[in-house]
């Protein structure tokens, strides 16, 4: 059974999560904590030197990490992975957005404004992010309008990669309701097969990171 | 001919350059500068929604953009894109590494030091940024001295990716010569077939943004 390391509060743990489900491939998950600093802990930098979760372990013993990675290879052989160039660059480039301009400011205004200790320290650091996230989401809107699916025809492993950090926007302080397209989208993604709402636990099996790493 | 707008000093255009060069497809070039706000600009929006060089505007009218998107589809059909699935997703974890851990470290040093105005005003914010780069290139390091490529064999679309803001990092206050296995790297690629140096100019024929977009 593969094993995916990381915890349920991450938008990037999650996109991993509900494409194992999707794609029907059980696995075993590692609670990994990033709040107590578990991904750059000795322990878990042999397994994946990047320090970042989520990574996900093979039965033969190879890692794969960052998240568009991991979906790319878990999506490749089925139809969230189209078969053409020129909607799978399309499809790229949605998760390169994703990971560049869309996660960096929507999370970490989530992260600073409800995961630290003193938010009010961040303050300004969240009042510039706040435009970028806005762009973020009006990119998306504008998309959205247009077709009913970020990159390509019946949903793609890109509307999986935008999906969770869009779906709590509000945690980073925007109202959905300005976005109407996205919010429909939003809904459009949660029927889809098999789906997993974010905070969910969808292993087989969930082990603690100080009872993994003891043991193995 | 394709159309590539972007400026010299970006490290995210140069990548597209080198490849454009690497596998043989001629070029025109709008210069579009990131310091004067061109790239979000409603002419440029038009073109690129999210409002980022660089952007590719192909022969038929459709344009790509992110330059790892930009990167996949024209490195699709050469030996800079591996066959095999897995070596696939290695590559793209290192690129999803550049765009999430190594460009908005490095590169944002690098434009706070060298392209603002007042560099003195983004003092904390360098400063809080300096280890996450160290980190950055430590991970490259590590790779480095076990391969002479980052992803896979004779070298993919990921050196290319990689390659700008390692090179120039010495503007990002680093001193490679304390990452001995990167620095033999950075040779490795600037031996590779048709390499372009960043800052020159690969383009058969470049236009201003002024110009282009009055005419168009």
């Amino acid at each position: 059974m593969v094993t995916l390391f990381g915890n349920l509060e991450s938008g990037n743990v999650h996109k991993v999560q509900m494409i194992l489900r999707r794609v029907g491939v059980p696995f075993r998950r590692v609670d990994v904590a990033q709040t107590k600093g578990e991904p750059r802990s000795r322990a878990f930098l042999q397994l994946n030197p990047i320090g970042k979760i989520p990574a996900v372990l093979l039965e033969d013993g190879d890692v794969l990490s960052e998240s568009g990675a991991i979906l790319y290879y878990f999506a490749h052989d089925t139809p969230l992975w189209p078969r053409d160039l020129r909607s799978q660059t399309e499809v790229l480039r949605w998760m390169f957005f994703e990971q560049y301009s869309h996660e960096p400011t929507l999370s970490v205004i989530r992260y600073l404004t409800h995961y630290v200790e003193e938010p009010q320290r961040y303050a300004e650091q969240v009042r510039q992010l706040l435009p970028k996230a806005r762009h973020a989401l009006a990119v998306m809107e504008r998309c959205l309008e247009r077709s009913p699916w970020i990159a390509a025809d019946g949903g793609t492993v890109a509307d999986y990669a935008l999906y969770p950090y869009t779906r709590v926007a509000g945690e980073s302080g925007f109202d959905l309701a300005e976005f109407p397209a996205v919010t429909r989208w939003l809904a459009r993604v949660e029927a889809l097969p098999e789906f997993l709402p974010m905070g969910v636990d969808g292993a087989v099996e969930t082990v603690g990171f100080a009872a993994y790493f003891s043991s193995s």
